[in-house]
């Protein structure tokens, strides 16, 4: 999978890291036990710090995306993403609010904020479609 | 408008207190041209610190919901908050990206996305309407 870090960008680099893994499991450009680079070789074939593929590496072992062996190196969970709960789902309202609140000021409108979510379901699929 | 910080959440308090600051206009509960506390009576009205309510009120100026007058204080934005243009929209679809890409990952599909969203767009209105 091919992995793209701006370096000017906003966004922390190790987000960008664990956003697009994150897309690429969504995608299923990524399978489940599929194998990532050691965090050594992902900062070196990205020219970005140890530390900061560890950051990335870490906060997805945690959210139960990938599994980090000793032996077996790093691989997407192969007993599959952990599914929604009550949690999850309480955190994605959590994150949402604030999105759809400004939206509702700048006068985005339900209608039109689907069809964003509806592009954005549909460039996850798609690409999957694309490699099946 | 009854602003909540919860001092022991994951997130920031400036950022809690501006997204509801943000939801307070989304509501309607905060309208065109009224005032807001000064930031010092902001600060000691909810117990944190000066510079986290400034933090606050410097990004909601900057994103255009509040004026910052030396004289007649700091009240919401008169002429209205600035309504979508294409780089809100870019940076909105990118904000929704690693959500969607996060709950196609467990399972959760467009249309329950979609329920979480209207009601959010729901609670949002329907406050405004009790206030009208």
């Amino acid at each position: 999978m091919y992995i793209h870090i701006d370096l000017e960008a906003e966004e922390p680099i190790y987000t960008q890291l664990k956003n697009q893994i994150i897309a690429g499991v969504a995608r299923k450009d990524l399978l489940l036990g599929e194998s990532l680079p050691s965090v050594r070789s992902m900062a070196s074939d990205l020219g970005i710090n140890l530390h900061t593929v560890n950051k990335a590496y870490q906060q997805l072992k945690q959210e139960g995306f990938i599994l980090i062996h000793r032996q077996r190196g790093v691989v997407i969970n192969p007993e599959g993403i952990p599914q929604a709960n009550d949690e999850y789902r309480k955190n994605l309202q959590k994150s949402l609010h604030p999105l759809i609140a400004e939206a509702v000021c700048r006068g985005v409108k339900e209608e039109e904020f689907n069809k964003m979510v509806k592009a954005i379901y549909e460039e996850l699929n798609h690409i999957k479609e694309d490699h099946e």
